[in-house]
């Protein structure tokens, strides 16, 4: 039986800034010009996130999304929604708070969680602007 | 030559009811929760159908999309809009009518269609609400 | 001190069949086509509920939207959201379930709880799909 | 000859906290909960700006759209994209960060520019997320 | 029993060339800049009419929507839909195809018949990019 | 490392008409119908451009945003915003005017400028109206 992916968004409102600690204001402003302003700034993100996996026969499903939803909530929006993310998100620790570096800290979060369901986790997809958006899926060879 | 993927969006709106025929109600509300309603709910999807090809030169098109879209409609869209899923549908009859059995019975049905256009079937995908779509790519060795 | 609006979106999926009760289905199909279907059809609902009123010095808003979130699902969308609108949903009982009725019904029922509030109830906006909306502003002279 | 009405969008990404200069921080989370977070969240905000008048013949417009979009981004968006609402904004000192007070803020701020183009101001929108958004249509005894 | 204002999308895809007649391409760019492209650009426009009637007891609606969407494809999109407005379109004859001068000569089309049902045409919304937008009201003291 | 996709919307309005060269005005009607208007029509045009690389640690990203913007409006849309894509788009030339070619051509004027900031090009996609796309990966023979 072949696969089927299956895409949850959830959204979180988050500040931010670009900021390189190595750097001074002036360089990280320079390098990230707006999105370093020190008093920060923010997004609401729009996160989805893709499983793959057989449907089971008896329920229908690849697996059930309030099982999914309640796994990204847990173990990620609550600890992103309206917090400041270079500050206050341990999963960020050390981390450039850019949109790549949240989908590949997402994915972390997330995989043991989705891995214990019996299925894949494929993408995870940050939108920080209508213009916008990565999408990170694991470390991969054939990518 | 290389391949360009032409996506068309239809959509259609439809009740249904998450129910496995072998459990009694009290059962299916367990695992389904309100999706279960013996009254049932209903959706506006949004089905978006993608298929893969060559640009033909001498018309510029991988295949005209309103042969395309009547393919969709009159397989698909017809048997599907203002009806209710579990009751009505030729072929969704003995299937859970979740959205990912939709778009696994989307793509056996259009499958050949497509075919004889001389272009793949590359993905059916099913939007149930804004949080939530599935995607199938057919029986496929690689996924 | 001059008036803001205040708009909260809450959602929820349903199922109807437009259906009058002294006509045959024959009669009703002629008159509300494949939305008469016996066997129902469904929709994602959009709700917006729009609120008037003088911003409060001390907090900043013309009410909390966690207050009007909460009167609307209690009152509106805990009734609705996964319902049959017809056969399931007290406050449309002996009327057509289309989306002007529903807009006013929804008025009638929210509108108590948001004066009680100390602000208007302005606008219920019902989108059905996203080509159709209706909109209803109470009983008043002016319009 | 009659009027018609002219909308703008415009967008800025800023981090704010909804904040009570005389209360506690205890007092101020009782409020407004996590949107008093103390190290700030944020929000992508989507601008409406609607003004009023008559054609004019000779050009077609009731204004120029690229006028409009000028002094919305010189007044308004400059001043708020990429900043923190609280503590950066003059128009926004002393003023609680909420969409309802953004909106009359940036009403102050419009209003003059506007009517210099012989045109009036009608509506200010504010959108904070797809769920929420305010309009303001300056002081007026009819509403 | 009060009012319920009922909306319909349709949309068209249209080219067209901000163009004053008595002006030399020149001048017609210098007030117009890019808009003025003597070769055409063009748009996704999408066209919101809003009536507004009391809703009619034995069905339901303040009007069918199938009469409304037909009357609307027949009086305006049928004559919009993949056409140069300068040149193609009777009622947009003598005038400047912006977006203020469409709204007017869609309302003046489509008025005749939407009084003819028994219901008022309320405001028609011309939507030429997803930042700008036009809505007209008719001859109207009261605006 | 693995890679990260990441993606940058950008907007162009433009005219055209499908046409073939060699064909009469009635023969390109019979097989474009109405696409085929020798006097034009024209579409709000979303344009998606997809790179991948490795996150390159001292800055956070793939590639700076600013950066691919920058490459995009100077080789894509100055020469085709407000233009008419049949005769004022140099990368058009000789070529049909569907979303196909357009998304073919558009690779080629942005991977040698993508290479050179050392991620890849991964897709072009292009959005002609809310209900078709196409997306370009390449010469690829894998796809």
């Amino acid at each position: 039986m072949s696969k089927v992916f299956l895409t949850r968004r959830e959204r979180f409102n988050a500040a931010h800034r670009m900021f390189h600690e190595g750097w001074t204001d002036d360089e990280n402003m320079q390098v990230y010009g707006k999105c370093s302003n020190p008093n920060w700034h923010g997004h609401n993100y729009n996160l989805f996130v893709t499983v793959k996996g057989s449907v089971k026969p008896d329920i229908g499903y690849v697996v059930n999304l309030k099982t999914i939803s309640k796994i990204i909530n847990e173990n990620v929006i609550d600890k992103l929604d309206h917090k400041n993310i270079n500050i206050e998100v341990d999963f960020m620790k050390d981390v450039i708070p850019s949109a790549e570096n949240l989908a590949i800290a997402i994915w972390e979060q997330l995989e043991p969680h989705i891995i214990a369901l019996g299925v894949e986790l494929h993408c995870v997809k940050i939108e920080e602007t209508e213009n916008n958006y990565v999408e990170y899926f694991g470390i991969n060879d054939e990518i």
